[in-house]
């Protein structure tokens, strides 16, 4: 992963654009991102594109990669820590086979 | 990731999550933990919450992982070949410190 | 607005589109044209579109008017009710210049 | 409608809220409302809460509204236009249900 952040972030400077990307601008920019994602699905199932699938999931990682930079945040730290909150907030014994958010299990 | 990827496939399977986890529902699931994300940017940046926004990066990437199960894709491979496209796409010289998107630059 | 929603309705059903306006269909297409929206202000203000901005308003609350169609909701009323239910969540008071969330004055 | 607008003025004015209310920022609490909206179909149909519902909807067609006062927009206005527009890209003979978009119909 180091690899690939270390692109994104060469990409990036190369084109002078750090100024743009605040965490806000970023922030937005994943929710673009994650709405042409869901477009695949606007009307059901009828008309993905895996394609445009991979390329957007690709967009919205790249710019929570670019995030964590700003911050100073390491992905796999943050996804492991999650993982654990979400152990203790979903308990199995509670949670198996239910889609409850964990205020209603 | 590939440790964090198995730790994120068991979370779901030892809930029986899986049933839930169409491509669809992870993809209307990224746009809300974005949403969520970008409510620390709701009216500027005074209110940001630098715990929460780990915790909503670390949410929209784990959703695009799984998504990324679904479909069989690499999360790695899929990020350099967007990259490689969005180095045709934005050309240096063309975008160096502009914010346009490509079909106007 | 009865002659709009009307307008609406006809334009819908002229097409034999009612099929696909299923409640969830329709909130993702609102989440959709809101991303559209925001699109404008994704690096900041400087390539906002009016004639744009115009169209994507429309589609938003085009969408949530069909929307409450689906449920049989009179928009005039659910907007009174809300703006009711304001009143007592944000007493002027309490929130006057400030832009924090009712949870947080 | 008139009086509704000018209900959600008040409110915002007696707050001192205009300052807060830039189209950008309008526009993103616009996609947090939706995603709120969203949120009641998440994992599909079964957790959706009417009650929610109603008010979601109020709360995107409210920020829409004051949206439109920031730029003078005639709320009853676009929609018409919109619905002109929509009349040629999607002309009957080639729409009739299909849920496609007008670039691929």
């Amino acid at each position: 992963m180091k690899e690939i952040i270390d692109q994104l972030i060469k990409f990036r400077d190369d084109r002078n654009w750090k100024q743009f990307h605040t965490p806000e601008n970023l922030s937005k920019s994943i929710v673009l991102e994650a709405a042409e994602l869901l477009e695949n699905y606007q009307w059901g199932t009828m008309n993905e594109n895996k394609e445009n699938i991979k390329e957007e999931i690709a967009d919205i990682v790249a710019y929570c990669l670019l995030l964590c930079d700003c911050y100073g945040f390491d992905i796999k730290d943050i996804l492991k820590e999650k993982i654990e909150k979400n152990e203790v907030k979903y308990p199995i014994e509670k949670s198996y086979g239910k889609s409850n958010k964990y205020n209603k299990i």
